[in-house]
């Protein structure tokens, strides 16, 4: 590829991570209760005050990790919101006892939900680990490697304060599901970077995690499915058949990283041929382009609403995932599958006006839904893909 | 409106009836454990043998009422098949000691899931209730009344055993959300169907979910809000704006059912204007047509991802509604607006070939989902209104 188009990537993405910055340094302080607005509208219009505790979790991560890695946001002002929300979520987000973390909390900390998950206690480990690299605080290291030994303990010892007093149901199958591995195999990377001798405590828990998510490739290795069995089966009805192609990809960019970081040629391969290409290949929209959110893998209907919507994080995995795989193999073939979504999203899910991502894209590519922050959406699958491929790119065309 | 329109809706809707009818009596049995096949792809091929409780009980309802009140269903296997279906709902869908439901069972009835609602419930006690007509059996009249006991008490008194050992949280709001004192209504009008001695003991139950459902009304009679405190106040939040127009005609319906038959005009009014009409107009999308399923009250983007498709149900109780609103006012552009559903719906969601409705349709009216059960959708809102439609049709063109 032309290095002309290596050199628009970059300056596409830089500019795009300034104003992506910018929009939450601008609209999502609370300054009266610490902690972030979640909720803001295309110009940054706060439009609910709930705060959803994977997205103060993952803000917090986000600021530490600018200011630990980018120059321009090496900022106090940067670093003391990120701790003044941190502070917020220690004190509102778990619960005192088990450290089980709710799911949603009032703007002044009350509890509204919880789920019977590990997402938002996983995001919370990210976000005080990554404020002790920044701080250097063993505070916020010991809060980080208490919750990680928690979360690890619910998945693999005892889920009992996981479920809070509602145990599993008799019909329920024992599901491997995508997301606790990929989660988990993270959060070790996480807790690497903030000390990479914590490798040998996790070294156990990584591979389980890395079986774990390889027990994914069903169908000889012609698919990705989101939940398996817990002996590597497929499941039957729905559920079973289910693929989330970003969701895979995503997947993939984490395997190579660690495939990368330990030497095992073999599982970087399975990690871009399995996880990312053949994914890309089923889970791309050939009408419309962009990624299918849902697909079912018999080719019916899949029973979840939004399937075929097009998510702002599905593309933002795949622009990490095909930047890693290219940057590794050098292959051009991939290079060109990061140029499809960078020209997919740069034409439709960017704001170039007044920044951020639109994350909800009808079928057909236009907006559905214009906010640039909801529920499920927040400071962190934006500005962690621009930031990784920024830096990526720098890389690659420094090495040119 | 020409007299020839009326007979060709009443000719399609009959016609209708029975393509519908005829999909789930030949595709849905489990003849073996018994109850319902409800997830089933277009032609009616079971894709998923996870039974969903509300629909088992919705079909049970369903087949007993056609069995009621259509002479060509009165048929022994119908009525067979029903019980059979109410006896395994019996046997798996509640626990035995809270009477509390599960959302969801196994094929063989072992239980997947529960959820802190009431519905599972309401629509068991329809079951019960209904059969206890075509059959006169007095176990499933009590099977019916001890469940709409529980309901009650849940709603009014206690909500302990609904909420299954995991009580409100300290910052969730208290919420009046449209669907309880709905479902309320529609029970009490069950059980006065099975039993009209019965209106006395419900009295002060219907007048509560009568002034419950009113409380809905927001911003000057403007608007119907899906959510309201207590107080009968707004909601902060985007909860707090959300409307579903389709949820508010049929309340509508509900109401206007109730006035009838409590000759209550000003409640009628309040019905007619309120709950259909105006949310008929800020609901139906003059782009495309058919009715969205989430607004937001300030005109923002809903956060529901799936708040622009055309949903089947919806257009289902807005028939219902204008018809017996037109026949209750003999207003023509009242029938108008009936017309206008029936347009759109006989273009867009049913499946003359193979039976039954596309449930889910795209913003443009293109099918998104081609199943026509899943784990929402199944022998319930088609027939339903259907069946009603064809009565007030035979109702109107016999008066005309």
């Amino acid at each position: 590829m032309a290095d002309r188009r290596l050199q628009e990537f970059y300056k596409e993405i830089s500019e795009d991570l300034s104003r992506c910055v910018n929009f939450w340094l601008k609209h999502s302080h609370d300054t009266e209760y610490g902690g972030f607005f979640d909720c803001l509208g295309p110009r940054g219009e706060v439009y609910d005050d709930t705060k959803h505790v994977w997205l103060q979790g993952r803000q917090v991560w986000a600021y530490a990790r600018l200011y630990n890695e980018e120059e321009q946001y090496r900022r106090k002002d940067i670093l003391e919101t990120a701790e003044k929300a941190a502070a917020f979520l220690k004190k509102f987000a778990k619960h005192p006892k088990t450290w089980k973390c709710y799911l949603a909390l009032t703007r002044d900390g009350r509890p509204i939900k919880m789920q019977r998950t590990i997402f938002s206690e996983c995001f919370y480990a990210m976000a005080f680990s990554e404020l002790a690299i920044s701080t250097g605080h063993d505070e916020y290291r010991v809060e980080a490697l208490s919750m990680m030994d928690k979360i690890i303990y619910w998945v693999r010892e005892d889920p009992t304060d996981l479920l809070f007093g509602y145990p599993p149901m008799a019909g329920e199958p024992e599901v491997n599901p995508l997301n606790v591995p990929m989660m988990i195999l993270c959060l070790v990377d996480q807790m690497e970077t903030m000390d990479t001798e914590l490798s040998e405590r996790y070294a156990e828990i990584a591979e389980w995690s890395v079986n774990q998510i390889r027990a994914h490739i069903q169908r000889n290795g012609t698919v990705i499915l989101e939940n398996v069995d817990q002996e590597g089966r497929e499941l039957p009805g729905s559920s079973g058949r289910v693929m989330v192609p970003g969701h895979s990809i995503e997947a993939g960019w984490f395997l190579l990283n660690y495939a990368i970081k330990n030497g095992r040629p073999e599982l970087a391969d399975t990690a871009i041929n399995k996880f990312m290409i053949k994914p890309f290949e089923y889970g791309w929209d050939k009408e419309h382009g962009g990624l299918f959110y849902f697909l079912d893998a018999d080719g019916l209907s899949p029973v979840q609403l939004e399937w075929n919507m097009k998510l702002w994080w599905t593309h933002n995995e795949a622009m990490i995932a095909f930047l890693m795989a290219y940057q590794h193999t050098g292959r051009l073939e991939i290079l060109k599958k990061f140029e499809q979504v960078f020209d997919y999203v740069y034409a439709k899910h960017v704001d170039r006006k007044y920044g951020e991502w639109f994350g909800y894209l009808n079928r057909d590519g236009t907006v559905c839904m214009d906010f640039k922050g909801g529920p499920w959406k927040g400071c962190f699958h934006v500005p962690r893909a621009l930031l990784m491929c920024k830096k990526m790119l720098q890389e690659i065309t420094n090495t040119n």
